[in-house]
Formats: C-alpha cells, structure tokens, sequence
C-alpha cells in the first residue's frame, strides 16, 4: 500500500469563474428582445406539463424571458417559492434531471421531499397511481415524475389537484429539456424569435440521433414546430441500419407545421451545413437504456461550420469528445446550466407565484 | 412505435378545488367544541410517543384541538418550527406515512434529514441502535421511525435525548395513524366528545381487519378506549377461517376500559348497522406483508347506513372499491388529509414549540 | 401473539441534559485561548478539502476557534449559509459522517440535495467523474463526497468549480474527521497548542488502529504531525499478526516533522502510559470493510491512566466497551458532538459566508 503523495495548496485551488468558451449565452440579450406580457403565463396556473403539444409559441417566449430574467439575476428572487413543497418523484434513475429541478426549487425557497426508489415507496404495496396522486394532494403543492412507464404521469393527472411535470416518461417525452434546448438556442441567436426573420438568417438544425425513440429528441422536434420560421432545414442524421426512423404520424405531423425534414446517413458530409448540431446517444427503453449511433463521433476534428453551435442533454459517452469542451462550438454546457433557470421559471407560474416576480403586475 | 396522441391544454388543465363529498371534515366545529388549555400539552414536551397507551383524553382532546387550528389555518403558522431539524427514518418502506410527516414538519417551516434504505446506514455497519440513538442526539431534534423490528423503538428511547416518534414498530402499534382517525371521527361529529353523551347519540364502529396482527387496528381500538362513553359497541368483523382475532389479553384490556366489543364473520349482515366503518387489509409481518379478509370488499353497493363513513389507513386494495370515492361516505381521503395537521401537532408539542402556536400561553 | 406490556408516561419520558460525564468538552477555554485572525481562513475561500496535507497550523487553529464559537452558541448564526445548496453524495454507505454534515449545513440555514444510492445516479450511465463536476457546477454552491475510489475526489477536483469536501476516499483519507479528532483534544487541553509547551505537559497519544490500511487514522497522524510539540510519543498498537502497519514512506513523512512514534503489540502494557486512547477496528476495503484488531478491547476495567480520555470515530463494535460510556473517560461522544460543530466553521469558510459570522472583518 503506497501512501499517496502530499497534496498541497496549489493542487487543491480552483477558480469559480466560468472558462469564457462555455457559452456565456447573452440571457440579458433574450430579456431585451422579448416584451414582457403575463397573460401568457396565466394559464400555467392550472395546467400539468405533459407534453410540448400542450404549449403555445408566445407561452413559450414568456416563459423564456421568465427565464432569461433568473439567469441575469441568480441571487434575486430567493423567496418566490417560500412555503410551497415539492415532490420529487424520480422511478427511472436520474441524477442530472432530479438535481436540475431541485436546485431550481430551491434557490427560490421552497421545500423538497424526495422519492428516489420505487422498492421503497407505497407503489411497492400494489397502490394505484390514482391513489397515489391523491396522497400527493395532501402533501405537496406541485410534482416532478419521471417514470419509464409513460402512461404513469397521465394516469395520474387524471386524480391530481396540484400540477405535475412529466419529467421524461418511458421514450414518449420530456418537454422541460426540449425547452431548456430552444431557450439555449434563443439566447445564442436573439433574432431567431421574430416573425418575419429573413430567409438568409434561418439555421438549419442537425439531430444525430433516432427521433422514434428518444423523447428528448420528439420534444425536441416538436418544439421547433412551433418557431417553424426560424429553420431553413431539420436534418434527421442516422445510423445505416436503423429502420424505424420516425414513429408513426410523427414525421408528418411535423411537417404539416411547416418544418422541412431530411434525413442523412453520412454525417461527416452534412456537418460543414449545419448551425446547430444535436446529439444525444442514450435511449431509456424501460428500464435499461439502449445506446444509438455508435458510428457517429463529434470532436474538435469535425468538419462543423465556424460559427455552429453543439447540444446535447447529457449525459454523453463517446459519441461527443471532451476535447470539443475548450471550444466555442461548445454550448452543451450553457444548456445544462440555462436549464436550471428555465425550470425556475416553469415552476414559479405554475405554483401560482408569477406574480412575485413579474415586473408588471 | 406509435406516436402519442396529441397533448392539448384542455386534457392538462385540472381543479385545485376538492370535490365536495371528500368530507369536509368541519375543523373549525371541533374547534370551537374544545376549549384550548395547553397545560394539558406540556408533558409532550418531554416525552417520546411510543404507543397510545400513554396518553390521557384530555391530552387528545387539546392535540385535536391545535390540529384543528391549523387545519382551519393551513398557510398560518409556517415558521412554528423554524431551526428545527427531523429525523426521517423509514427503515421499513413506506411513502405515505413519511411524506406525511414530512410534509408536515416542512409547513412549519422546519429543515429534514431522511434515511429511506437501511442498506445504506450505519446499521449495515452492526451499529448498536443504542449508539444509533446517541448519534441521532447530536444531530437533530426530534426523530420519526418505522421499523419491522418491534423493539427499535423502545432500544432507542433508553439512550435518545431527543424525542422520538414511532411510525409503525412491526405489528405492534402505530399511534400517530390512530390518533389521525379518531381527529376525524371527532371532525364528523364533534358532539361525541362529551363526557355525558346521551346514549341514543353512541356510535357504533365496525373494524373490519384483524386486531391481533395489524398495528393501525391495534392502535385505534386503545384510542377509542379512551373514550368508551362514544361507542354503543365495537363490532369486529373477521374472516371466519382466522383463528387468532386478538392478541393475548389485548380484548380483555380494552373491555376493563368499558368498551363493548363483539366479533362478527357476516359482513353484508352487520354494515347496515353501522355508524363508522373502518376497514384494513394489510399486516405488514417483518419486511413483508400480508392480506388478510380477501372476502370482505366495500363498494358503493353494499348496504351502508345512509350517514355511515368508511375510515382507511391506506394503502388500499381491491377491499375498498374507488366506486365509493365520489360518495359521502368517503371519509378516508379526509381521513389521510387531516393526519398532516394531527402530525403538525404533535411535532409542535414534542419540539417544545407549542407556545409559538397557542392563543394563550 | 402477545399484547405488549402497557406503556406509561414514566417509561416514555426523556431528559435533554446530557450527563455530565460526556467529556463536556469546554469550548469556551479553547475559544478565549486562540486570538482570532480571519485572515488565515481566507484561502479556504478558493481550496478544495482534500487532505490533511494542504492545510497549516493557524489554518487549522482558526477553524477550531470558529468551531468553538459555534459550539458555544449552538442557536446563533442560524442563517449564516442561507441560499446556499450542499450536494451530499455519499457513494459509499454511511450515516454518521453524512447526517453529520448534513446536520451542520441545516443549523447554518442552507439547502441540500442529496445523493446516497450510487445506482440511482448518472454514475449508472457510465457518466464521467468529470461531467459529473461539471453538472455540480451548475447545481450546488459546495459538495461533500465519500467513495470507496480514492481517486473520484481527485478527479472531480479537475473541473469542479464549487468547493468539495473529501468525506472519506477510500483507505486515503478522511481529513473532517481528524480535524474533529484534534478540535477534542485541544478543547480537553487547550495549552496543547502553545508553541512552547513545556516537555511535561506534553501528552502521550496511543492509536490503536492499523495506520496503512485506516483512512481515518493516516488523516489523525497527519494532523498531529502540524503540531508536533504537543506531543511527547505517539504509540501504536497494532495486532501481532499485521504485516503492514505503515504505508510506505508514511512513518517516515510523519518522523520527518518532528513526531516520535513507536509501535506495540501488546496494550495492557502501555495503556497506563496513555493520555488520550484512540481507537478504531474498521477499514473500508472497497465496498466492503474488514475488522482490525479483534484482540484488543477497551472497558472501564482496563488499566487507563486516571485522566486518561478515549476517541472512537465511531461506528463502534466490542472493540470499545459500553461500560466506558458513563466513566470520564468517555470523549468518543464529545469526539461525535464537537464533529458537527467543526463542520460548520469548514463550510461556512468554503462558501465564503465567514465574514458573516467573525468577529472582526
């Protein structure tokens, strides 16, 4: 057994200031470009987030300046949420998303109780889920599900008085991540949410990944259908031997949105067109999870366009190399961190206090 | 893969407002009913909660009363244990009972620390539950615990100089769920607590489970002894195949008290009888449980006094069908409801808070 | 099945005092005998807590005298860490060390998000330690971490950007519980600290534990090798059949400062020679833990000098007597009740919250 060598001060410093490559993503740009309007928000008041479908664009733009306003200002607002609980029901396995929504919840203030095993809850005593969101009723004032069985979170709509948030649901959706995604993007590129952009100034969007099975992939997709202005282009980039591509009607109903949908094989030939490149490699099937596209790798090496940006909703394997990190094309990173203020801005309207933190009121 | 049908802002909106047959419960009636005296309290103060035996009506009465206060004032009250830290320890599973206490040391403002999975605890380590205890001084100031092993509890209690609560010790008790029936049973009809109660206002309870085997059953029965002059009988209704309907003495102890207890194996014969009905289909035996009374099932077709209520600890099973959830008689979901503002009472007295909360002091 | 015996109010009635032979520990001596200098706690602002080796002796004197105040105004600086979120991932089962932390963020007023199942994690995924950091930095404002890899904690430390506190790595090191060890001794005898301690009032520290394979143990050699005149001989007592009692170069390292250290195998014989008594009988070995040392023992009959006091970091098995509790001997529970104290001054520093609590700033 070797004694491990001293460590000493210098090697234990670290430095709290973000790296100026990881996407500083301009919220304060995105706050001045969207005209603060609460009635949008109002109807958040009483409705569960199931699914990107349930949303309206100008919802979404409230949202997002909602959200832009936590990110300018992310010591402010620490009481919004003061005296609500929130239930954390995480059945799937989860770090990132759980931890995502609980530091949101609590730099507002408010309380948490989480469930984190399924073996040690009531739903291992046979209770319905109906029963189960009457429990909840009684305890908390809103709930975050994540459950590989997708007809869970809507089961349990059914018998809820407080708001719920699908929090991903077997490979249905995840509508809280496609936002986190377009807010990102919207941040980036401020212009992006005006009517009439100019042809020239739509992006166009690359998904490495398999829409028919990853839901934050359909959400994704779905969430750009409501901006179909801004893309030129979705460029669909997957493996050779996947067959089922598209579920079925998800292609279609895309497009009838006026979103123009190709799909690719060869990555590397489509990657120097691209503004926005999307990846994600892990599909949760049940309760294991499959892994998609080993054949596409991003690094430094890409052929990417100068000025494109990379997502991906973490967490990554090989398929996006950590030498991408130091790079300006990497705005994963400002994604996983806007996603905390996006969901900030998700729960304080639908817990009934927007209006602590509207400027007009 | 089919894709999901379209999510639409109608199916996602939802009612804050419960129905009016979940039993309103009249908190404000049975506050008025009693006259607050918190000397009645102080010995809470200094004392673990451990099984109902070592309660007195009196003491109840004035627990009932502060849970009623604060169900009539569910927002007041919310920094009553502000500093305070609970806790958590469900070493046999459970949610509903721990996001019940949970939840209620959260809207008083206090901060909670959980242990859900004894695998993880310093328990796999062979610790002594008396070390445990000692452990458990330092850190917090008022401890929950559930446990199969019947005697952690009272191993604990020796060595804890904080108190402690017991939520379930095998099959031997559960005091704080008894106290929560009783609390509603008091809220229907606050006029059972007086002393002098003309007999023709007696209530008649059935108790649909096994007393000798299940800790609610057990609990209740000793709670209702302390107030033998409410009930006209207590009517045990049991499979007819269950040879051991009390534990050794347990019936004798509870007829010394003055209750009339008489056991049934008829059901359909003995409902329309009845002015409550309690009913409970699972023992939990070590780390597992078991359903006992598969022929007993309620429904809104079985012959119910018109103003009978059906009490249930939940979880439940198919013993009580969801067809009686949209009916008067539904007393069991006011029943879980009221048993957060039961714990925000006890938790207040035992954490020597009480006077932050009473009228007079 | 047999009805429990009655329970009465005697029986379940508690006292808050602690007894006062519980080593009281005398914070306010250690508090009046080290002059307050904020300055030397400010490069914990911007210092990961890895190992014993980074910190100094007026480092650690600070820390101690801040631990101090804290422990002898256990109700004040209630919200000194307010706002802030603690990330509490223990991969490596424990309760003591995490609700010990846990218990010390909740008195200073900050939030936590925990972690305690490793499989419920994005670690499952086959996320990197790395990426793991980095989704740290978006979440939390400090992280503690206990793992059976020595090596997480170090390569966490690459890209995190938040403090983080080893909690134990392995057989490495646990360095909060050596500072808890030493804040004891010097509450117990605070001219210990004094520069020139004249070489009679130096004590003599027996360590009965295996230095090469105990983390908590190499922690304990280190810190008291920053101050080595307190010391007349560190004796340790080891198991005649242990190989290995050092690591390599560890006797060495620790000789090198200025500590005198002989080993023994037989602890009759030098007990009566002790002036503190340290003990421990596990070693974490990966998943599992493997127990030293069966054949020494310590109780009230054993041959202690009469001031002699014993540390224990606890969990203990037989190696330490119950018998010992009541005797003035017994600072293994002080060692465990001055731990949370200690805590909260390292915490308070690392977030940058000391300003709020100093005396001068």
């Amino acid at each position: 057994m070797v004694s491990s060598p001293s460590v000493s001060a210098e090697t234990v410093r670290f430095e709290r200031k973000r790296p100026d490559v990881y996407g500083d993503a301009h919220p304060k740009a995105l706050l001045k470009a969207i005209h603060e309007d609460g009635e949008f928000l109002k109807p958040l008041e009483n409705q569960h987030v199931a699914s990107i479908d349930q949303f309206t664009p100008d919802m979404l733009l409230q949202l997002f300046r909602l959200a832009a306003k936590y990110e300018s200002n992310p010591e402010r607002f620490s009481t919004a949420l003061q005296g609500k609980i929130l239930i954390s029901a995480f059945y799937e396995p989860s770090t990132r998303t759980r931890l995502s929504f609980e530091s949101a919840w609590h730099r507002l203030g408010g309380d948490i109780m989480s469930i984190t095993d399924r073996s040690s809850t009531g739903i291992a005593k046979g209770e319905s889920l109906e029963d189960v969101a009457e429990m909840f009723n009684n305890y908390g004032d809103c709930v975050v599900l994540r459950d590989s069985n997708d007809a869970s979170v809507h089961r349990m709509m059914n018998t809820l008085r407080i708001p719920i948030i699908n929090a991903g649901n077997g490979i249905d959706e995840h509508p809280t991540q496609a936002m986190a995604d377009l807010y990102t993007i919207f941040k980036w590129r401020p212009e992006l949410i005006e009517k009439d952009l100019p042809a020239e100034q739509r992006i166009r969007i690359g998904i490495i990944g398999v829409p028919s099975k990853m839901r934050t992939v359909r959400s994704l997709l779905k969430i750009i259908a409501h901006f179909p202005e801004m893309v030129s282009e979705i460029s669909i980039i997957h493996d050779k031997r996947e067959r089922e591509i598209f579920a079925a009607g998800q292609r279609e109903a895309l497009e009838a949105k006026g979103l123009t949908i190709n799909t690719y094989t060869d990555m590397q030939d489509v990657l120097p067109e691209l503004d926005v490149v999307y990846i994600n490699a892990i599909a949760w099937i049940g309760d294991d999870y499959e892994t998609f596209g080993n054949s596409f790798k991003l690094s430094k090496a890409s052929p990417f366009k100068p000025d494109a940006i990379v997502l991906h909703p973490l967490a990554r394997g090989d398929e996006l190399a950590t030498d991408l990190d130091g790079t300006p094309h990497n705005w994963y990173f400002s994604q996983a961190r806007g996603a905390v203020f996006l969901r900030k801005a998700l729960l304080t309207c639908m817990v009934q206090r927007a209006e602590r933190v509207m400027d007009v009121i």
